[in-house]
């Protein structure tokens, strides 16, 4: 990171920015071409998790090349103005590296669904069996990650 | 994409979604390895102009490397219910692939700030000598994008 008056490299922090976000950009490899998708995620424990369909092109991409980059940005304000230099965005971002594991068993899938409706505040449990057999769970677990801010002054 | 009742496949509605935006996250390769940022960017015919600072690790792998993949994603409405199965995300996406070249000439990053500050609904113009000289221009021709919507009934 260039501007290192910006990073944010305390775990607690970074944890944080993961746990209030809702959705992640999730960047792969589709043969020697980067692919990036808007994504609901859930966070525990150092994994992000992603509930998906049993088939489709980020299944066929990770299954060839597990590596990932992740990102999750929230923008805290726009600040206008009358001329270019007096923009800005408030943000907060956390980007990082990890490595996806396609989980298809039904007791991994219940475990990564908890994590994904624990995430967003929902209630834990009551899948119906069609939805678990039709979908499948990717965790991503965390290798590094680095956070940048730039938030208003107090 | 797996479910074609959500795709977005006219030019003017994937343009549309991308003039409304004001972030992208753009995946690039870091050598072997995908990366992804979030990004400010602004939209005109075909193009993507991203404005950034005249050194950095984005630079340094487009250089290498000027494939990208790019998303621009709303979410609309976030449905919650009891169980999981009630739950629901209400959204529209764009992304597509593209190519990125540098512009590091003066009046091709005015043009190219022009085209970020009319996408801001901002005054163009007025760019100061040393934000000019420590800045670049990030440009990406757009090859092929398809979009992806569950908006809510009406």
């Amino acid at each position: 990171m260039r501007r290192h008056d910006r990073e944010i490299s305390e775990l607690q922090q970074l944890e944080e920015i993961l746990k209030q976000g809702r959705e992640l950009n999730l960047a792969m490899l589709d043969g020697d071409q980067p692919y990036v998708l808007p994504l609901n995620y859930g966070y525990a424990d150092g994994c992000l998790y992603i509930h998906c369909a049993n088939q489709g092109q980020k299944l066929d991409c990770l299954s060839v090349n597990p590596q990932v980059s992740f990102c999750v940005s929230e923008v805290v304000q726009r600040v206008t103005g009358g001329t270019a230099c007096e923009w800005n965005t408030r943000f907060r971002s956390v980007v990082g590296r990890g490595r996806a594991e396609i989980i298809d068993d039904r007791e991994g899938k219940i475990a990564g669904y908890d994590v994904i409706m624990r995430h967003f505040g929902g209630q834990v449990g009551g899948y119906k069996e069609k939805h678990l057999e039709a979908s499948l769970v990717i965790r991503i677990r965390i290798d590094s990650m680095t956070g940048k801010q730039s938030l208003p002054s107090r």
